[in-house]
């Protein structure tokens, strides 16, 4: 019998520096085979470690505006002079085999995509407290007292916007915030409209009389 | 600092019989010391090891009355001459102290519950294949054949307003579709209205600059 291919969903993941985001989302991404995350393109110069198309899809300035100009973004920013963005193209067409993509992106970001795909699901990720937000984001305490000042400033910006999102994580402890994540993730899965593309046939069968 | 109770949330579960929807109820209360289930009020006689309070609150016909008369029931039916009832009083002073509440209960009752509740979230559960729920009714080898049919009507009716509600579960592996279920009752209390509530103080404090 056919059976249609659902749709992944799109799920947006957002947090001040510091909340652990990327630790968590990495962890994501090993526990749950169904979930994509989708690579940026950006215009930054590539750092010792980093591979082209792993960590970021690497291009030029003239070729990041040529993608802009021909609405290839869903979302791109200009931060402290280097481009970031997300591909239209890539996050459709992996949605549309059935696989989930996350986008770790700022509120900024955020709004964009969840303005062009208001399907999606956005997740807003804080840490259990502001003392440890700072403590996090001074700790290293190699940094300049500006560049310090900025992050914080940049933090706080971000938790302003926490509200416009649909889920909030505390990442307290990792694994309870990991288990939150999967739970928010697994359970999109499991609603009507995704199962009845999933189930039809199920469904139809159930409600025969044989 | 004041810390405002949160609000619980309400789950609606129903599934044709056969399902396995009393066993994973049973396991989610295990798992889950946050949710709580609903006795409900009966009318019918109390059998072998039942208990008053626990799997029923047994009550005379004249005594359910006027409890519908009062306006008591979140939802009720009569069921092959025997009254169920759902006390409202009890669901909603639950849910103020900030625990879950799960009704298990037929989707004539779901349906009723969810216009004076629209708050609640209602989960269908179904077994992997039509055949599995035929021979799950019909296995058993001592019944009547029209009571069979009865049964077997009824399921078909039931699982005809599986559309209805605002997720599905298959229960095919039960540990599964246990976790399924325990990912929904678990992302709700992550949706940021609910989380809000919780963390109002934190989302303040990580909004301001120190």
């Amino acid at each position: 019998m056919s059976q249609a291919v659902e749709q992944g969903t799109l799920f947006v993941i957002s947090a001040p520096s510091g909340a652990g985001k990327t630790s968590l989302v990495a962890e994501m991404l090993r526990s749950d085979s169904k979930l994509g995350v989708s690579v940026s393109h950006t215009t930054r110069a590539m750092r010792d470690g980093e591979q082209d198309g792993v960590n970021y899809h690497f291009v030029s300035r003239d070729e990041f505006e040529a993608m802009i100009a021909r609405g290839d973004f869903l979302e791109h920013a200009d931060v402290f002079g280097n481009y970031y963005g997300t591909s239209q193209v890539w996050v459709r067409e992996t949605l549309a085999t059935g696989r989930d993509v996350i986008l770790e992106i700022d509120w900024q970001g955020a709004e964009q995509v969840c303005r062009l795909m208001p399907e999606c699901v956005s997740i807003f990720i804080v840490p259990p407290s502001a003392e440890t937000l700072r403590e996090r984001l001074t700790g290293r305490g190699t940094d300049a007292p500006e560049v310090v000042e900025r992050r914080l400033a940049e933090a706080v910006e971000e938790c302003r916007h926490a509200v416009e999102f649909d889920y909030l994580v505390v990442n307290d402890d990792f694994a309870v915030a990991l288990a939150d994540l999967l739970a928010v993730t697994r359970s999109q899965r499991l609603r009507m409209p995704v199962q009845q593309e999933r189930h039809g046939d199920l469904l139809a069968a159930l409600s025969e009389r044989s």
